[in-house]
């Protein structure tokens, strides 16, 4: 941003031949140097919003205890989490599982409440918790909307090219999981691609395996050759994401997870996945209670497995169209959903995720980012901790698209600028510049103005604001084709984080291995 | 809605035959009745937000008397307000007011903190102030994109389709001012043909001219012969947008519009027109600390003209791009100031104005979105009391875009539905539904969703929620491309609303006349 020549008035009137995208496209092509730096994950300088008061959260946590006293939930496992909840004291009939009051709240005690989530560099490690938020990418999708416009399926490459875009993306805090569905590898051998991936291209703490319990073992496995065998004992190196199968049960899959993932250490987002009138009742209050329940069973499992294991407590709110039972995302009652919940995560002292950049719409266009900006800006006014799906989500999870992770990356920037809150220092105050300028002139030229101009506003590299007759001298491009050149002008400037090569070679090994010893079948 | 059958478990797959735009035809379709009726505006049952604590609200509120008391502000006014000033103890010194400590937020006091803004239907007049937020549309381009996608200069056509779809617009409060030019009127003249459109037009409330004096006037007369001459003497039936000419001047024809409404009790938005970086310091805390000076010493000066004169706490935020002098818009200093301001106006006891759905895109894309977004979700947390440019604003204002007016409206829906907050009743907290669902199970035809389904969720005419297959046999369709069709289905199906036929004859006949004696000149 050297280069950049001071501001003058005769540039005010939007009349002018260079505009940000020119000065982001010389950031980008100098030295191949990308984006610019990664920035830590965000501590929050502003306040979080809050939509219920003390009688309603006490309501819907009445309400909670009453379902998990009452109603129970299903523990749909092999034999071990229904004995562990027995040992406990818990009541359990069959899979149900019905739980004497506080005893969940009785057993989160041991959960940390804040914790790091560590990077293989020691400089992208991450804060969970309390004023701390970190920004994941989309986690998932089968399909990819690419550069070339065509919705397809994914393979590793596009899974090692978000993998990259999000070590690039200065406002991305982590690599990730399921960054894409790798469908050109085998499933059961998936898993050992994608860790790689995200060890090998990015330096930024990524998501494990959960998929299968033998997975997620194989993700321990791979931490182990990065971290060594017991900083991963002792730490957290990869968070998980455990999905409560609402309404109101666990399965074999995510508890097998689960209980992985706890007994070594690592942290479970444990998270309802809800689409509000189909797997929770139609109102905020009443998902609200639901979800409460749920996490409470779920995230006190993991204190059973191993008391002190990190624990997250996840939302993931979005309702349906009580027309043709679609699923929408960015409206408002899933914002108060999440609200909330942040609200009831505080209140039981554990991290919290949800939000992100969800939308519904097929292609990146004012659909889709409506919903996305709705959805992510309660996600950062809610004091969220860990924001899954912040980048690239589009058609309500289905697709991976390359030009909406650029564009949501821009948006990313923006709230961690947000999160800083207002400068009242006395450059902030900036009284003298006042007295500088005095009625009736400009503040353009003005000492304040030369020594805080670079980084007094959130620079987009993506936002035209040129005038008209600029922007149509330019091709009249929409956001959506400026986000595609910069993202295949990034994928042209990666460079790869140094990794150790005995390190590399141990993965690759073990990688085959591993998959030697699996049926070579796509299921 | 009566029609729309009850959700089933296969809808919720997102295979289907019919969807949320086909519903919304059949509703736009049946009978003319276009989007359905008016929504009364918002009255907040949720919190507001605030970025500053009380140090910081005193540091900037010290920092704006040190402005008003030592660097002062201009008056670029006949004698009158200067006598006003100097009648009051302000220490004048050519056109620069200075003001002893205190002085203006004393004469503040008259000022009402809430007030009725009235409409010729009363079922349409609003509130103002306190926990009211009232939309209205954008305000001033003159250029219009319109429905065959040709950005081209607006015409007085334009201006009354504007007025129509703000009209037609359930969420939309008011009918606004000047929603576009209407080039093709001769400036001098303009002003009568636009006063008679949100007469004609709509029976929501509407704002007057301020471009000249005699223009007030001319607002106020023709007023008279709607509400009568006695009622609006002492009643608000117009807003009218009084910018400040920052930083720190108010010029002779925002001075000339400002006494002419508030010697008739109509209510001056006081509005210090900031692009940060500009026409104000780099930094929030100086932008809002010169905001807050510019504001006192015009809203104070409506109660020199007449003490209890509705008056508003005015607020433009937005910022330049310091590379090319660029205004920009969504970014987040913006969002800062607009939190902060309406801490400042709420201590100061005036009904606040910001925001809406600001954007520099020249089309309605994804940029215009993600900015107008921010603005809004801002504006609405802010506790926003008038809200202008609510709809229709593309390209930093120089252009009123039908499609973007549709998609914006459907996001005040939105808003207004989450400022509703969170159902705490007994059927909010659904209780018995999950007790009826019970894990595992679903609730799409369980008791509560039947008998709460139809007012759940809001529920948009334009976000495409559909299988991608089935959006893809629709013609894969943008939203601006919906927003077209339903902006065209609006405008046909608009019915104007009853206006006394011996009232429009003497408005027709004032214009006539009035016209008669004004040069035919486009000046």
């Amino acid at each position: 941003m050297d280069d950049l020549n001071q501001p003058t008035e005769a540039a005010v009137g939007g009349r002018r031949s260079r505009g940000e995208r020119g000065a982001a496209g010389r950031r980008a092509s100098r030295g191949g140097a990308g984006p610019g730096p990664s920035l830590p994950h965000i501590t929050r300088k502003i306040r979080v919003y809050a939509v219920l008061d003390e009688e309603g959260l006490q309501l819907i946590e009445r309400n909670s205890d009453t379902i998990l006293e009452e109603i129970g939930i299903e523990f749909r496992d092999d034999a071990e989490a229904l004995e562990l909840w027995a040992k406990a004291g818990a009541d359990v009939r069959g899979q149900r599982v019905h739980f004497p009051k506080g005893l969940c709240r009785e057993l989160l005690k041991t959960a940390p409440s804040e914790f790091t989530w560590h990077a293989r560099n020691p400089e992208r490690s991450v804060h969970i918790g309390g004023k701390a938020t970190v920004f994941a990418p989309v986690y998932g999708p089968p399909f990819v909307r690419d550069l070339d416009g065509e919705r397809r399926y994914a393979t590793i490459e596009d899974f090692r090219n978000f993998v990259k875009l999000a070590y690039m993306a200065p406002s991305m805090h982590s690599s990730g999981g399921t960054v894409c569905e790798p469908v050109d590898v085998p499933v059961n051998k998936r898993h050992l691609d994608m860790i790689y991936s995200h060890i090998k291209y990015s330096d930024k703490p990524f998501m494990g395996s959960v998929t299968a319990p033998e997975r997620a073992e194989d993700t321990i496995a791979m931490a182990k050759m990065v971290f060594g065998d017991e900083f991963v004992e002792n730490n957290c190196v990869t968070l998980n994401l455990i999905n409560a199968n609402s309404p109101m049960v666990f399965d074999e899959t995510m508890l097998g997870a689960l209980k992985v993932y706890a007994r070594h250490n690592q942290a479970c987002v444990v998270s309802p996945f809800i689409l509000s009138g189909a797997m929770s009742p139609v109102t905020v209050a009443g998902t609200l209670t639901q979800i409460l329940a749920e996490v409470l069973a779920g995230a006190a499992l993991t204190q059973l497995v191993r008391p002190g294991a990190p624990v997250l407590f996840g939302t993931f709110a979005a309702s349906i169209s009580m027309q043709s039972g679609a699923p929408t995302f960015g409206t408002p009652e899933p914002s108060l959903v999440s609200y909330g919940a942040a609200q009831l995560a505080r209140r039981l002292g554990l991290p919290f995720r949800t939000g992100g950049s969800l939308c519904a719409s097929k292609v990146p266009d004012a659909q889709a980012a409506h919903e996305s900006s709705n959805t992510l800006n309660t996600t950062l006014l809610a004091g969220t901790n860990f924001v899954l799906h912040a980048a690239g989500w589009l058609e309500g999870g289905l697709v991976s698209s390359y030009e909406k992770f650029m564009i949501d990356q821009d948006q990313l920037g923006m709230m961690q600028k947000l999160a800083e809150g207002v400068d009242l220092s006395e450059a902030g105050q900036a009284l003298d510049a006042i007295r500088e300028v005095g009625p009736g002139s400009h503040y353009l030229g003005c000492a304040h103005t030369q020594a805080h101009f670079q980084t007094a506003f959130y620079r987009s590299a993506l936002a035209d604001n040129n005038s008209f007759e600029q922007w149509e001298i330019e091709g009249q491009k929409r956001i959506e084709e400026r986000a595609n050149a910069l993202c295949r002008s990034w994928l042209d400037a990666y460079e790869a984080p140094p990794l150790d090569p005995a390190i590399d070679e141990a993965l690759l090994t073990f990688i085959a291995s591993r998959k030697e010893s699996m049926p070579d079948a796509f299921t």
